[in-house]
């Protein structure tokens, strides 16, 4: 039950959030019982789909994510990721520390075995309604051209799993769209992405241009390294709040506002993990919950280990 | 007078210009007389301060610019350039062959002695109303941090004697504002930057996120690698198209309209020259015309010429 605002916004999204999830879904809660029970306005710990696991401690900001996460035993998030390497959740999300999520992943959780690099991931509504994927959007700063070419296997399963769409088109991020253009890097990834389509790993559809990410006209899943997907999404981020605050909201906008996002999944590890923007509001919790059993009752971890067992 | 939709649009545009330029400028057309003539349904050519040079050659779009630049002696961007080596003009502009002007620009024109590798930008108008310049946008795809490190030489001298911003706030485009943040060419730069602070070279405030390109809070000057730049500047057209095509019409978006820009400066070389959109509008013609007349005005390429020199 981290992030900023918790444990008051955090209950109250969560509480939202079950009268979207499934009836066979049940909702556990890493958290403080008594503070839990304190801002609990809703009767949220009453839902008979709603368990609490109590915790005593907490990852702080300042906390060192790694230290923090071997020390700090008994916070929510280690009680979280044992709870979920144990089997007894199927998905595990938090707004708590980023830093402190992403060791669990690494370290509790572990990669796939084959996997380069994991990793995270945001969805975009798109200018017609439906979703692009981008990946990676910070986890690798630096990638090497076969640690992209796997992203679109990572991508490509997500988007078909978790986003519901079918043979998802991949394309490569790029300043041109004919094969040759680019950087270094993607002028060397392009072949190996291309080799991927020819295999069916996934539906190669080359080049997009940044021009053409949120038109979902062209792609689906737009792979690039963690520097430029970064970059591409705060500065969508920072758009959005700039015409936000100018009074402008229109449908479109509102698919890019964070809140209805949910959250960034984290992929190519052994589990379903989530992980939410630290200052979440309820609304946010509430879709970070919403996606996590979304992407949790696919078959997407078992699609990853299939496509990287050679 | 090139461009998609020349020589019609163009003599509309530079018709246009006239009303917005000095008495002392004189704008020098180079082009078919005739086909100015026959298109002239403005009065242009009767202009006192409008000169035409005659040509006869065209670069077309599928010309190879290296060669075309060398065989086409009579085509409107080689003879431009020579007008332009030859002091005749004090800044050249064209919306034809972009790949023709570079040529033009590295070959005729020459880069300044010192300068690693000339760059790209372009203004975006930001939120509160100033402009803030990018570069590169895309001429050096993979750039080393002594190139990025440069390139804030290069902007805060054009923002300053083009722009008009007093002591422009260079910064480094980034995944994080901390110092130790970003990928392995940003982390390398960052020192190189903060030297370039130290010394006086320009005012480095440090990162920036994409998030903070826009506001115009930040900074004045946004230096990066031509990918992430040209990345960045199609996300951000691609954006104005999907809001437009949704009719929003605020004073900010029609900041970012191409249109209103007036075209891309090449900086780092020995002279002034302005890149226009091939597919300019005659709005688009006329910034671009007066974006040149504002630039050669100034004394931007003997300071550039200065800060080289060592």
């Amino acid at each position: 039950m981290g992030g900023d605002f918790a444990p008051q916004v955090t209950v109250e999204g969560a509480h939202a959030a079950l009268a979207h999830l499934s009836e066979q879904t049940t909702l556990v809660l890493f958290g403080d019982r008594a503070a839990l029970a304190a801002a609990d306005n809703y009767g949220l710990l009453d839902d008979p789909r709603v368990e609490v696991v109590h915790t005593t401690e907490v990852i702080a900001m300042g906390d060192h994510p790694v230290k923090a996460f071997a020390q700090k035993n008994d916070s929510s998030i280690a009680v979280g990721f044992r709870h979920l390497c144990g089997g007894e959740i199927a998905g595990f999300a938090s707004a708590g520390s980023t830093g402190a999520m992403m060791v669990g992943c690494m370290q509790a959780v572990g990669q796939i075995e084959g996997v380069i690099r994991p990793a995270i991931a945001t969805a975009f509504q798109t200018a017609r309604g439906g979703e692009v994927l981008l990946l990676d959007v910070g986890l690798n700063a630096d990638c090497k051209p076969e640690v992209l070419a796997q992203y679109g296997i990572f991508g490509s399963i997500y988007a078909r799993t978790t986003l519901g769409i079918e043979n998802p088109r991949v394309a490569l991020l790029n300043i041109g769209e004919e094969a040759e253009k680019g950087n270094l890097l993607t002028k060397a990834t392009y072949p190996l992405m291309a080799e991927c389509g020819a295999t069916g790993a996934y539906n190669f559809v080359g080049n997009v241009e940044g021009k053409h990410l949120l038109t979902g006209e062209v792609a689906d899943v737009v792979v690039c390294d963690g520097f430029s997907g970064n970059t591409l999404l705060k500065t969508v981020e920072g758009f959005y709040h700039i015409l936000q605050g100018k009074g402008v909201h229109v449908p479109f906008l509102e698919g890019l506002n964070y809140e209805n996002v949910g959250g960034t999944p984290v992929l190519g590890i052994n589990s379903t993990v989530i992980i939410g923007h630290g200052c979440s509001s309820a609304l946010a919790i509430t879709n970070m919950i919403r996606l996590t059993e979304r992407a949790a009752r696919t078959d997407m971890v078992s699609q990853f280990k299939r496509a990287f067992k050679h």
